[in-house]
């Protein structure tokens, strides 16, 4: 490895939080609580590298939980025909590839970035790729053997439709839902596996 | 200025989504859907290049409203004896220097950042520097003149007792007026202002 490609390599994993640099001491691997877990790269990193954590699976989905239904709320009232034109597109292609192949994982992972954008807040857009990110790895985790546990196209129409006709309650509603059964299903994929929780979580 | 400096400089443009290089194009300011608006630095260049816009101050508040008073909750459920003993000295140090000198908004911003830590989900910790840099502005905003609206201290002593004795539907309260309070003194400074308020926002 050339010592140009290694700094390089240096700067984006302490870009995103993963190692730093001091003059004389050098390079190490940062606490877990600088780690940006939010980027989309870290995320890719953190998943490819093995079964995650089941405890740190929880804590997505709680993240997802807080943030989703609020802004599927915010979408319900912003939304542009654009944005609804683009949901219903991303919709269709869930259901015609389905969630066990790649085609149909990226047209979940765009449904839940658009309403994100659709909040029109643009502090609230910055999270659509972490969220989305964390869809994606949570779905693929589950659809690992190929089979997905549940149909979860139903509880997306329903959002989607709350957030066609403009009705933000039924958006938040339905949203909290789709968040939690989603995590029913990892939930139950890890007591299976005998996974550990971790202690308060 | 060297071309290593302005190479090294354009990385971490790129790094926080404001610029793209492309072969032989150059680099480009990215579209703002691509900027990291939570990203401590960028915070810091929008609120240090003059008054920012009055909605994306409404847009951070809004995001502030969603994850503070969810986080709070976690936090009454989760704390250690030494984040109580952390938010407590950070509240002493607000009572102790005020909201008008950079010490004392040292202590609002580490108050807020301690309570997504207490949360112990990594990835809503990947949140806390945000948050915390987006109260930090927005209280410094609000405190130009050197005077504050109003005394915020009461509503943060609220905050921290609830999470003390482990109470979330208190801390989850408190923490939604604390936030509540605090957006209508900057809505208040808008208007007095004249300043236009986005569309639909």
């Amino acid at each position: 490895m050339s010592r140009t490609a290694y700094r390089e390599a240096v700067r984006i994993l302490a870009a995103k939080g993963l190692v730093h640099s001091r003059p004389k001491a050098g390079t190490r691997v940062s606490p877990r609580s600088s780690w940006h877990f939010l980027d989309p790269d870290v995320l890719r990193w953190i998943f490819e590298s093995g079964t995650p954590d089941p405890a740190f699976l929880r804590e997505l989905f709680e993240l997802r939980q807080i943030v989703e239904p609020a802004a599927a709320a915010l979408a319900a009232e912003r939304r542009t025909p654009q944005h609804v034109e683009d949901l219903r597109r991303a919709l269709d292609n869930m259901d015609k590839y389905g969630l066990a192949v790649e085609d149909g994982r990226n047209a979940d992972r765009l449904f839940h970035e658009l309403i994100l954008m659709a909040t029109g807040n643009e502090a609230l857009g910055t999270l659509a790729s972490g969220i989305a990110s964390a869809v994606r790895w949570t779905t693929m985790f589950k659809a690992k053997d190929g089979q997905m546990p549940r149909d979860p196209l139903p509880e997306h129409v329903a959002v989607f439709l709350a957030i066609e006709k403009g009705d933000p309650v039924e958006a938040r509603r339905t949203m909290a839902e789709l968040v939690g059964l989603a995590l029913n299903d990892i939930a139950a994929l890890g007591d299976e596996a005998g996974l550990p929780r971790r202690a308060g979580v």
